[in-house]
């Protein structure tokens, strides 16, 4: 089974990352407003169905994939 | 207007992060067979419709966000 998780820095969190890129791509011409970076991880588990599989990622999720504190994760599963 | 842009390394490219994500994953006692990462970015731009939107950011992966040669992107759009 596969899984996409999304990881992005909360709202109100300073995301430095995506100030430095909103600035490069201005500098390119781009009118961008708001930039915000975070991590996609795609993971490839065994797991005996999808619910199983997205509590799984849940779990890894809040032991090491995302910093609850600071980050949201959103989690995709797609079936092979 | 919002876009999601997915960049994530190409195929048979070395991804040294998500092996040491895997790696951390198998030692907390989850069942990974494979863990690439990569980036999303979420840019809010101005463009006159999808079809400009998309065409924009397309350029902004091209000159900025990706990495082509070891990297490949995906665009989501999303009207606001």
């Amino acid at each position: 089974m596969r899984a996409t998780v999304l990881v992005r820095p909360k709202q109100g969190i300073l995301d430095p990352q995506g100030e430095a890129v909103q600035g490069s791509l201005r500098k390119l011409g781009f009118d961008v407003s708001r930039v915000r970076v975070g991590r996609v991880l795609d993971v490839e588990l065994a797991a005996d169905g999808a619910e199983e599989a997205r509590a799984q990622v849940e779990r890894m999720c809040v032991e090491l994939l995302a910093n609850p504190l600071i980050e949201s994760f959103e989690i995709q599963l797609e079936a092979e």
